[in-house]
């Protein structure tokens, strides 16, 4: 077995205005000291396990084998969802059983989920912040060397949100970025020449290797970074543009010969 | 005395869009190498005391103990206010004296302050950035492990905010977060079964144990986990329902028979 | 040659709402472990070289010698611009040759400039991700040892903004912060008592040597910590009170008698 890298990573939607990312990061601090902790985003939306899911499975590759990846965004804090813990392909995943974990569990071969045993919490347990309370500490003890054993009894199957994909031609929006790219549940081997996505009312069939290469002004297709196809506009919100949202539709259609 | 854990938190109202909270980091990587760097929040609403009081106070304990919190919420930079910093149940503060540290100090059984001589700063200091020229350097100081009797002379009384907290039933807002929770004043000790909670001429009185377990659309009183009641709705804001901000008052209110 | 702190800087306009930034310090957290990474800022104006440019030129100075620090604006991302890497006063930046690096440039001694070789990226390198892709993999091998002359090839002279300065009494706004302060690119050496600046039909000439020491609710000029006048008011903002952003035209206005 590797030495750990003790390294942690944070999703949540907590934001960064207040203090919880900081408290959780405390408790880390406490029970782990000297692992590195690095934030993959607190600006999921607001109680969003779907966006959450697309977080999570975009980043976790890229961290060493043995990182610890904690994600929260947990709408039942405080009902019965069971708070658990995943390994998959050596890295460790805390979330709630909520269906979080969904896109990282289908992209791997083989994996183990483990119930959180309420002892690894801190003392008194809230009904309101269980990211504090609960999943920062079990994240902690793993990334300080407790072995995935001891996390709690073995859960069969976690709570699955539907797969991402294309069914029959229909997809849909999977996440608005920053720069209004539009990221589709198509993957680049979907669509052929002949074909375009509909989104909002507009077809788009335009293709672009780069974001660079595209023409001014003009809605194109493009493979992402992602590995999913994207709606863009170079230097430009295609979301603002198309007026369109993480969930909507999108749909495959034959273009004209 | 035991191995300080050399971490380092920061608190401001500087945001993250500048430079600023960037440079300050830099400091103390130049100061102190190896030290591990935390950010509570920078989203302290611009040259808010209050709520950068709430914020430090609600996450310092959670850190382990000999972490250093540098807090800088400072409208007060260049005038003749004065930086100190404390020592308390082993954890240490550093911060203009405005009355910032407030709530951790009447939080603890005992402190210590000490007025930050200038010798601790950076060679030239600006009238306008004493987070990156005075006060990140005696942090980064003191969690590179020069002990708290040479930070400056000792002060007797630093300057303090109204004590937060209730009197005959009259509490304020203290906080309202990024999912518009409403933090008051009021601890649930300070409520009983025949009471509820006025605020912005709504009368809130339903009592949920979790968000999660309570009716879809009502407002309701729950335990929070910063330690007070706060006004809630399920998978909505509070805040927005009842157009209510931090600083806003709160008023206990005996319910009819 | 000092032992290198192992520190690495970020500096980008991909914000911290999307996976991006956590996707590249999962890269350098693989490829360089243990190095500290700390954020300068994220919220570069999306596109924006001019204030990347004055973003990194701020910051970089106050972190350790050995400091290996990454800038990714990049609008041309998957075009023909070359990914570059220079070496300057014992720090190293990677960033596009885009100018980006302008800054920093002009204000150091000398400096060397080398073509980041491809074979230093991820196996697959997408058109759309090089921060990902190349960037964050070429400076997390510089962070953990590899030598600058193992980079790629020399590049007599990188691609440059026009300096930033004032030319007969004209400048501009370089930059605004969150406070409102705006930081124009006049030096304080460049006024005189005889003069003021003119912005968006105003003119300016009160000075305060802090901004706790103006008078309430006027407008005045400041020495910034940014080494720049800037254009204040005391808590509040003074880019809102002018309505002026970034880029806009600022005039030596000589005083009436």
């Amino acid at each position: 077995m590797p030495k750990l890298p003790n390294v942690l990573t944070l999703t949540t939607d907590f934001g960064c205005r207040d203090h919880y990312v900081g408290v959780m990061k405390g408790v880390v601090a406490s029970l782990a000291p000297g692992v590195q902790v690095f934030d993959i985003t607190h600006d999921v939306p607001s109680f969003d396990i779907a966006e959450g899911a697309f977080a999570i499975t975009q980043a976790w590759r890229f961290y060493p084998e043995g990182t610890v990846h904690l994600v929260v965004v947990d709408p039942g804090v405080g009902s019965s969802r069971a708070p658990i813990a995943a390994e998959a392909e050596g890295h460790f995943f805390v979330a709630p059983d909520n269906g979080v974990l969904s896109h990282v569990l289908e992209s791997v071969g083989a994996f183990s989920i483990r119930r959180v045993d309420i002892r690894h919490g801190l003392e008194a347990i809230s009904r309101t912040f269980h990211g504090r309370d609960l999943f920062a500490p079990v994240a902690a003890r793993l990334a300080a060397g407790m072995s995935f054993e001891d996390v709690g009894t073995s859960v069969a199957e976690p709570v699955r949100l539907s797969p991402v994909g294309v069914a029959n031609g229909h997809g849909s929006v999977l996440h608005v970025d920053r720069f209004g790219n539009i990221v589709t549940s198509f993957r680049p081997d979907d669509l052929d020449d002949g074909t375009g996505l509909a989104v909002g009312g507009t077809v788009v069939s335009l293709r672009a290797d780069s974001y660079a290469g595209a023409p001014q002004g003009e809605l194109f297709l493009i493979s992402g970074s992602s590995g999913y196809v994207e709606i863009s506009i170079n230097q430009r919100s295609a979301s603002a543009s198309l007026q369109v949202r993480a969930g909507a539709s999108v749909t495959r259609t034959r273009l004209r010969a």
